[in-house]
């Protein structure tokens, strides 16, 4: 079965708001062995929201709307799904009562206005709302032939989630086949989506029992594989089946296979080693000591280190000669080697990581003067041997920022491999 | 006129990722004068794709398309587009050469797959992507007597962005009635948004020809007012009218009155005082520094500092007397004083800034092991005085930090104005 989940209200059609209801409804949804496969989002307008009505029980089993249960003139979804569905709409006394009740609670008179949130579709199940004034609704209906299930739940999340839970998706369960639903997800740096799908197409494709999903994120490629079976061991199997293979295929491409990001697998991997790491930061500024910090225990294997943004920096922070700096420019693979080797001198470390180049969208300056933005140095010390990259990354400034710091969280990660 | 946001990809459809394009998409629209009346979230599916695209050209005037124009047999926008409106594709024999070119300047042969980016509606004016492999697509046509303009643009925002802003803006602004807009924005850090909201709705509730939308944001509460007239002059003035009145009332507590973030004004006002920053960052890790660092020439006024993760780099990098951390303990208003004033003497800057606290989720060790999750100090020396100031945050990890970020930049500001 396969559902459609509908936000409505105009302010999530205005650029400072979005619907985010419906991450929290499909997770929920995906439990029970149901794809969310559409989203709509539509404002508060009664001819369009019955239209969107119809779209929506044409396409899926399970509609799910969020929002318009109110007791304003803008508040419509019970309205429009009696209009598409040819529903009457009955006032039910016990909800008007509660109503009334509440206002009394407040020493309040309650608007005429507020009665219209009694009004109960026919053939629906009334799901009570300890959190707010507008009940929910579930109808369990025939449209044309075709099971139709619609769940009409308030937009506030501290309403939809608690309604949603506790009493709409045990309705819910309670209509479905038991399934069991398994994912993983396999993470690559620093590699081109077409190269991935290029190299695992001919592989996933033949789990079509698999949802496979391609995702570039910043700086990496995500591969998340999603199946449904009778039972969460089976699930699993094929899951963990098809992940093998694709990791027998990428190989050390593939840096995370349960979806840990980049920076717990770097700090794993130190803690497996009993290393400590440290970094001298130019251009990114504190991004990678940001990302490492950001992992709960990261303080057991990243000692710190210095943002060494200023040339006088380099050298008092991390012992960077100024003659160095001065003859090769800050942006240089020797002033990177010299950085990550005095950086873990300083810091006592196992290994010192620097990062050093320019970010844009200035110009360097003095002898970097010449040199493209994008050009960026990471280098690894490691007390014996110390390695630098020159990368030649492109892009604005957050983009290039992000890259470096990428970079050079694979190049701890390839040299502890 | 009315339009569709039509977002495709099934990632967008799971618990973990959402469409955010839209929103980007939605203000640039607003400004030509064109509501967004729908969005459509959409998986990776050919037949459900193609009814969408006929859904939205019976129902808005204009549809953007976000995603699924790349290399991949999931990308299947131009294809749904053609399939609906029974128009042909046409591969391009320029874009062909563009991609082999891509590749060959990285010294890649390219996959065979990627020449379908090259695939152009019949009609369509193709959208060079100067960020990207797959161009966008402009067409400008009429759907059963009706017009339709459809925009098909590419999923990453680093290249939908500059892509709409350059090309398509332009040509559908070619089309629309002039019509101008003006838009003021107030940010506010630190404050409750009901008290915002009761000091400031008496204001704006004049200006019922103004669009006021108070949105929280984390660390900060932001005014966003937007109004349209038949001039740009009587626009601007109007709304300036509204802001120039906010701001008398919320007077000090506005950082921002033209949407500049807190580093970036913090940046200005030491520009302006000839001034210059290092930060000693402990649970914060790098981020103070990190956003400060995002924003173009800061160089100029901040030189960097330490991240002081460990005990021992506070006293090697920052001069912190090992008895003092012994004593009080590394979260301590006496640390992050020591922090402060010895960042600020060792790199030679004006002001010295420093954080330290427990960010969670794991309590503090040693002399810290009593004390909560979320109690932070933040400290500024500007060599004759240390303020240090004792928060206590609540929330997880990411919160805690970035609402430390967050009282640091506001102290700088307030001892800056």
């Amino acid at each position: 079965m396969i559902a459609e989940i509908i936000a409505i209200g105009s302010e999530m059609l205005t650029p400072f708001r979005q619907d985010t209801n419906s991450l929290y409804l499909t997770e929920g949804l995906n439990n029970l062995g149901v794809s969310v496969a559409f989203k709509t989002i539509i404002g508060d307008n009664l001819a369009q929201l019955t239209a969107a009505v119809r779209t929506a029980i044409s396409r899926a089993d399970i509609v799910l709307f969020s929002g318009g249960l109110g007791p304003t003139e803008d508040d419509l979804t019970r309205e429009a799904v009696a209009a598409a569905l040819n529903l009457e709409l009955h006032r039910d006394n016990d909800i008007v009562t509660d109503l009334y009740k509440r206002y009394a609670a407040r020493k309040l008179v309650m608007p005429p206005n507020n009665a219209k949130q009694a009004d109960v579709l026919a053939g629906a199940t009334v799901l009570p709302n300890p959190n707010g004034s507008a009940p929910g609704q579930y109808l369990d209906t025939v449209v044309d032939g075709h099971r139709k299930i619609l769940i009409l739940l308030p937009g506030p999340p501290n309403e939809l989630k608690p309604l949603f839970d506790n009493q709409a998706k045990p309705l819910l369960a309670a209509t479905l086949p038991p399934r069991h639903l398994a994912r993983r997800q396999l993470r690559m740096p620093l590699i081109p989506e077409s190269q991935v799908d290029a190299r695992t197409a001919p592989i996933y494709q033949q789990y079509s029992d698999i949802e496979t999903t391609i995702l570039a994120a910043p700086g990496e490629i995500q591969l998340h594989f999603i199946t449904a079976k009778p039972t969460l061991a089976e699930a699993q199997a094929r899951v963990d089946e098809l992940t093998s293979r694709i990791e027998a295929e990428m190989q050390e491409d593939v840096y995370s296979s349960h979806g840990e990001s980049l920076e717990e697998v770097v700090l794993l991997m130190l803690g497996l080693r009993h290393l400590t790491l440290s970094a001298a930061e130019s251009c990114t500024g504190g991004l990678l000591s940001q990302r490492l910090t950001a992992i709960a225990g990261s303080s057991r294997y990243f000692l710190g280190g210095a943002v060494v943004y200023s040339d006088a920096l380099k050298t008092s922070f991390a012992d960077v000669p100024a003659d160095l700096i001065a003859t090769h420019g800050p942006v240089s693979a020797e002033v990177a080697r010299a950085l990550a080797e005095g950086i873990r001198t300083r810091t006592g470390s196992s290994l010192g990581i620097s990062i050093t180049g320019i970010a844009g969208p200035t110009p360097g300056t003095g002898p970097d003067a010449e040199k493209p933005i994008g050009l960026v140095y990471v280098a690894l010390s490691d007390g014996h041997d110390t390695q630098v990259k020159q990368l030649n990354l492109f892009g604005d400034r957050e983009r290039i920022r992000w890259w470096a710091s990428q970079h050079a969280l694979e190049l701890i990660r390839r040299t502890l491999l």
